[in-house]
């Protein structure tokens, strides 16, 4: 093989379809460890959540890894090199799932790491870097409403503090982990040093209609965007709906109503903005009173940190205006802001010229949702490939939905992407 | 006295300010009945409704009225006339509240009688029409839903499937009256025939800003407004707040912030028209959901019902265009829809000429509010006298006010309609 010549993916993958039908075969089997009888729901240390940590480790044992399930619950399968020294490149994604989930929102990640894994196996290659394929034990923030307790962990990001953190029952994090058999200062060990990692990819369902409507099995995620969140409360005079005027009124639902239009229009202004009002109500409210207060959410994304700011300053600029000229006022708290995490232009790359190879369009395209490799963002090159989402682009549903041929599309590039990196 | 030259109030009235002050202590001293030792409520049937009823009966029967309790709650008196076959101008207004309410609020209107009714006999001045001053028991509808009820009863209009109604302890209209010693066929006994009135006149705080903001202490109702109104459910696609771009989105908030807009934009464009979204919810919204559903009310009010019924057709046409254009849909469903009730000439005329001659300026402006005399529209010539609300025009709340000065032209306006009327 010469340099700088890709490996073909002919030479490197099964026949096409053997890679989709396995993983579309795992995600049914997986999603048979469920809470609930009907529908999937797999949250945090849930004896169905530990079921399915024992059955992604016996299938990456299977298929000739080593495998363990770590202090946190993560399920850590590598793939080794014979290469001295050899860094180690992560696929992972989170097993984990929201309450009636899909079946491939995470798990779809993990499973493509794990058939790529056994196939490179089965045909004896070996890479210049161990392959370790992990499954994250918690990305959704379900039980505990602290998100990335996996991939925190691995990554070096995790904060003690949760474990103080209490569920539903008044169970704390550290007596669950604890009352598992864990040992909480083994959570800091789990930490890998920047300088083992060779990188971060991770597969994921898009969990949005884009792809879909632009007819593309793959799309090369840009960055994990940042995110604000804000609450407002505006405060206008309530009045009889029959007796004050409408020159008169200071009507807090109105002056929202505008808001919301305002949102809407500052975010459709950058092709990875997004902004969202997703929480509105007039509080006790009444057919016949004129609404006194009304309160609502913003929620403001973008594909990069100084496009968010500016849709943030242009939202807040129209707040001031719409307020003014109505005589209400408006009470914005901030309950958050998260910086955008770039994927890293190497990992685009490789992840395009695989797209490419397989006879494909490389599109390009942001993630709104947060997802696990966001935490391993500064701390080694991430890179992500989304799967086109059925079904008008819904996820955390039951009716999320991936083919078997994009599936299989996702696997053979991340294959290709594996045995070309280097 | 030469005809058609108007008896001067000098002749009539006590001295300024007797009126007022008695109406203020009056209406402080009523207000000790109610059903919280804090504040005021005095809801139908309760036993501070029924102290409250008492004590209107007593305070008539001290100023020389044969007064009594009928068989729905109003208390009933009379100051006779002397002439042979008189006809009764009924005065009236509720002694029922809301929750929590005004002292004046209904009652402004029956002590205003009261104390009018009192200085004719002191004066010992007969009028050509019995004078009948009514405290209808039950003009808000809090306890069983079904407003009217006392001035139904005397107008004619009481429906006996209202009997049937249950309150929130599941006691029927009909159980309560019957444990009250009523007589249920003794109600329907109770409606005035129509060619036994002369008419029907009525004193009320404006409950609106209106008059506080012109700076006019009384104002002559030209009509009361007609009402219409309709819960609307839109529907759109509810997504990931981070994963749908604005452009593929069918937000189902952003839709009813549209229409609230339109709703105040098409009531905006006539004098006695107003428009109200008082209730606005995105039912189990989530700060980082798209709304798939908003529900909200609307509640459009007018002097005429041909302006009425026009704004509701352009509020209709901007529903559709902006569901259309979203790609949502609207479920709309008329709760009610009541005509506007006009006040008779005659009795304007005779308000307004006993306005100017108080040496104020004769303002006419709508009722936005349903009051008792719409019971009376279409039984008798109606008139109504609107009293300037303090406190920006609040009612319904411990902060309405209405001042001494101002109820004491009231009820010198009222006594000089009453001796020059015919």
């Amino acid at each position: 093989m010469v340099k700088d010549q890709a490996l073909s993916l002919a030479d490197a993958a099964p026949a096409p379809g053997v890679f989709g039908a396995r993983i579309l075969d795992l995600a049914q089997k997986l999603a048979q460890w469920s809470e609930e009888p009907a529908g999937l729901t797999c949250t945090y240390f849930s004896p169905a959540h530990k079921a399915a940590a024992a059955q992604l480790r016996d299938w990456m044992r299977a298929a000739g890894m080593s495998a363990e399930i770590d202090a946190v619950g993560n399920v850590v399968g590598r793939y080794p090199s014979a290469a001295a020294g050899a860094k180690a490149l992560i696929v992972g994604s989170h097993y984990d799932t929201v309450v009636d989930a899909g079946r491939f929102d995470g798990r779809l990640g993990i499973l493509t790491g794990l058939v790529v894994a056994e196939h490179l196996r089965h045909a004896g290659r070996h890479l210049p870097f161990h392959l370790d394929v992990i499954g994250f034990a918690e990305e959704e923030g379900v039980r505990f409403s602290a998100p990335y307790l996996g991939s925190a962990a691995i990554a070096g990001r995790f904060e003690a503090a949760i474990l103080q953190r209490g569920d539903a029952a008044g169970v704390s994090l550290a007596t669950l982990l604890q009352n598992e058999g864990t040992d909480l200062a083994a959570i800091r060990a789990l930490a890998r040093r920047p300088e083992s990692l060779r990188g971060y990819l991770e597969v994921h369902i898009e969990q949005g209609p884009v792809l879909l409507q632009r007819g593309l099995p793959l799309g090369i995620v840009t960055s994990i965007a940042g995110s604000a969140r804000f609450r407002v409360a505006i405060r206008g005079v309530a009045g009889h709906a029959g007796t004050v005027p409408m020159a008169l009124r200071h009507d807090a639902a109105a002056a929202a109503a505008e808001i919301v239009l305002a949102v809407e229009e500052c975010c459709g202004k950058a092709a990875t903005l997004v902004g969202t009002v997703g929480q509105l109500a007039v509080p006790q409210g009444a057919i016949n009173v004129i609404p006194g207060t009304c309160e609502f959410s913003i929620d403001i994304r973008a594909g990069d940190d100084a496009t968010r700011d500016l849709a943030i300053a242009d939202v807040f600029a129209a707040i001031g205006r719409i307020t003014e000229r109505r005589g209400v006022t408006a009470d914005i708290t901030e309950i958050g802001r998260h910086g955008a995490v770039p994927c890293a232009a190497p990992m685009q790359s490789a992840l395009a010229a695989a797209v490419a190879r397989a006879g494909l369009e490389p599109f390009h395209l942001p993630s709104g949702a947060g997802h696990d490799a966001a935490m391993f963002g500064g701390v080694t090159d991430i890179g992500m490939l989304f799967v086109r989402c059925g079904n008008g682009g819904i996820s955390h549903s039951p009716l999320e939905t991936v083919t078997a041929e994009d599936a299989d599309l996702a696997a053979r590039v991340l294959l290709d992407v594996l045995v070309n990196l280097d």
